[in-house]
């Protein structure tokens, strides 16, 4: 390899354009705005906006926005995620690995179903678009469901018999569509879901804070994947309020349950090591 | 070990007892505040003060919070962190995992000089308060980070010769000291910093974000170790927008240069591998 | 809740259990072989067998296992799970934080080819064993992947016209089925997918270094899911050695391209802020 | 910027040079070895040691090494990296996802005594290389970390009166040292401060498993921070057999302790959201 070969900047450059930011010696700006225009001037959670989808949301949006990320920031310690980064705190490892750990555990379980449901929100909008019946379509998508065997993701919830968030934020985006804001379509479907899936039932199976999330997402133009990402945004702050309050705690490699209590053991009884 | 026995419901739910979020059937609260009354009434920034410190900020503390995570949020595609993000968009992970890739990065020396700066701003104050001049603490603090070769944190930047994210950072805090919001402590003695590394010098070594936003949290009242939790709610926004653009472009397993172009090899020729 | 209400300690316990691993004090047993026994005695191939399986390979299934795990270590620092932990390194965390950054990337696309093939060859032999000729199971199964635009997962490489670490995998197998050691049916099957995908083609595409481990494992009875386990065992020891290497060069917050050269930016040109 | 513009091929593939592997169409090296012969010849610990240390371990060093990893393997599910691995295999994560959440954990306090005791075997060499009695040295040692209120790394168990794998390590590296394979100085070291750390108490405060693989570790030549390095190796064989016991009992989101426990909850009661 002659030290002499050239090659053109431009190549490498271009492997990491990015329309997100232009850096220059002294200068930053973020999808064009100067960083030191947008310092005070700019929410963050509008600068949260910008960064995803490259402008500016129109003002209200804005608003529903910051309710959606406002709702979602903690559920307690028995999240996994949370579980996870109250023990790596314990670990002597960096806040930001603490909370990496977290964030990793939000996977298509724990933290996909909003992603999952925005993808079904979507799939009966163009079902609707196509020129049939929301309620009917709603219908079938539960039906379907219910013969795989699956759940209907952003539905029911284990633990609360009705989601204390699934009220104010579907409030909120039934104003927005009043005051056209949003256009109230991807709402209606999801109480078309909801309608669909209590029928029939003594217990309705209410909207959970995935699913009420996930209309707010949907209604603001959000794609299904970034559900998922903004999810991560909202659940990293209780993710690390609570590696912070277990380091003040100053517990040393805290396991998930006290320590004179021992793990089960379901496997094989004592036995020697085979020659070999 | 007998089925029979018993321990005290109380060692397992005080094991992951928490002062953060109290959850029963229905109901979620947040510091004792119901969050169905939080959503819509608290901004995303309040609730971040508010999970990590136990109150609401006090009215115009929460405008400099949040000019400081929106001051943050990204710095191009060449750090590390996000790099590393983008990277791992491209290996079939969720934005979960990118995002956690990449805040995973954000330690000591790429997300850490906030925190180290914000010790060094309390170390000062603590002299400040024992009763030594400001000035010449700070120049005794240069002259001990230079004697032992180490950069003084928060000051200086390997590629803005002056960080533009300084002047409107630091102007908000001025500002607020003017109207009592914060006491301008910290500001004045990173100002001493400032002079005190500038003192001889053609080229000054003007603060930078880590610095920036150091004077901004200390002045809040966050203790050294969540400035770097601060941080990492602030880049994980960068991190995301990063890792979406990079799935949007739909690359797959992208490495950090161009795929025709190898890496420099400096070890050994070919050899044979011995017989064992 | 009254703190002298008790549960059944079986309940938290049971909550844990495990069959890989029983402590008691002074007692630790992996899958029933006490741990003193085991130290000297058990090869660490053995004991990753004897962890994920639950008894210990037999005599020569221990080689194949070992040389899989030997061929995949390592293949440049271009890899993105590799570039990730170098960066890492670089950023002041810990050798774990960098192992389990790099680690973090071998998802669906960059370590899960194997899994992926792993899942194919299972899928032909259970068409092989209701009875369809395997040649022709396998060309119905290169002509869906073509359909779909999809690649056959484990074959063709981007970089290798023939993949340097095939042919001594494959050896092995073919010598190990010989010897009664494997039945060899996986083999056979990707081959018959080899010469499915070379049929009418100038250029073979052979198998590469995911489809000839997924033959290994598929042989010695692995389920696919432990193929991409077994890859995340294998790299991590060339993750972890570029990281010690960026570690002893010193570098800090090194970035995918020097520092000089600036990403492209394609976004917006410089614009003023608007009034919220 | 110029698309004419071009720069040293050099400076971009020098940026990523590596001594650990070179790649050329067709050819992989590692350290100079031709992939291809070390398959099948090379043993997994032995490719681990070429990796990390550049030649081949001598006949014996090997088998040390070997017994280290193996010891170490796992600990059961109460270990934070352990159950943070598990909860992650019930997330909806890739198997790479969850080993990389465990291993991340494995930190300072966590996986880093190991690390530290090895700094402390080479800070006693030292002294007794400069002329020190060895005894002596490891009294001020015990003393000082005594003073300090810390551990000393390497020694004491939480939950084991004595380590079950302190015994067969340190027996294989008398016998190592009997030979001539190592020199056993760290051995006599570590027993030294075994010695110091039981004086005048009723309780010895023996060698636990950092401890014992610290002495094989610094016997065999590797640095302090590849001691850390060697445990996520050795414990990511736990991590990924207890993610993948989990994944096979099909829970999902599994917190740390059953869903009908609540944790302890100690913050305000009930309150109204002030008006801002």
């Amino acid at each position: 390899m002659s030290q002499e070969e050239t090659i053109a900047r431009e190549e490498v450059e271009g492997w990491w354009s990015t329309s997100l930011t232009r850096i220059a010696p002294g200068e930053i700006e973020l999808r064009g705005y100067p960083v030191q225009e947008l310092i005070g001037a700019a929410s963050f959670v509008d600068t949260i906006w910008l960064l995803l989808r490259g402008e500016f949301p129109a003002g209200r949006q804005s608003a529903l926005l910051e309710a959606a990320l406002t709702a979602s920031v903690d559920h307690g310690p028995q999240a996994p995620s949370i579980a996870a980064a109250r023990m790596a705190a314990t670990c002597g490892v960096g806040l930001n690995n603490a909370v990496a750990s977290g964030v990793n555990l939000l996977g298509d379980v724990h933290g996909g179903a909003g992603q999952q449901c925005m993808e079904l929100l979507e799939a009966l909008r163009a079902r609707q678009e196509a020129g049939e019946d929301p309620a009917e379509a709603a219908r079938a998508a539960v039906a379907e469901h219910r013969a795989a065997g699956r759940y209907v993701p952003g539905f029911g919830h284990r633990f609360h018999p009705r989601d204390p968030r699934r009220d104010p934020l579907l409030g909120l985006v039934a104003e927005a569509a009043e005051a056209g804001v949003v256009s109230g379509t991807h709402l209606a479907l999801a109480q078309e879901l909801e309608r669909a899936l209590a029928a029939g039932r003594e217990r309705p199976v209410p909207m959970n804070i995935d699913g009420a999330t996930a209309v707010v997402y949907c209604e603001l133009g959000f794609p299904p994947e970034l559900g998922r990402g903004l999810f991560v945004l909202s659940r990293s702050v209780g993710v690390l309020a609570h590696a912070w309050e277990e380091r003040q705690g100053g517990a040393r490699i805290k396991g998930p349950i006290p320590r004179r209590l021992l793990a089960g053991y379901t496997g094989p009884a004592a036995r020697a090591v085979p020659r070999r």
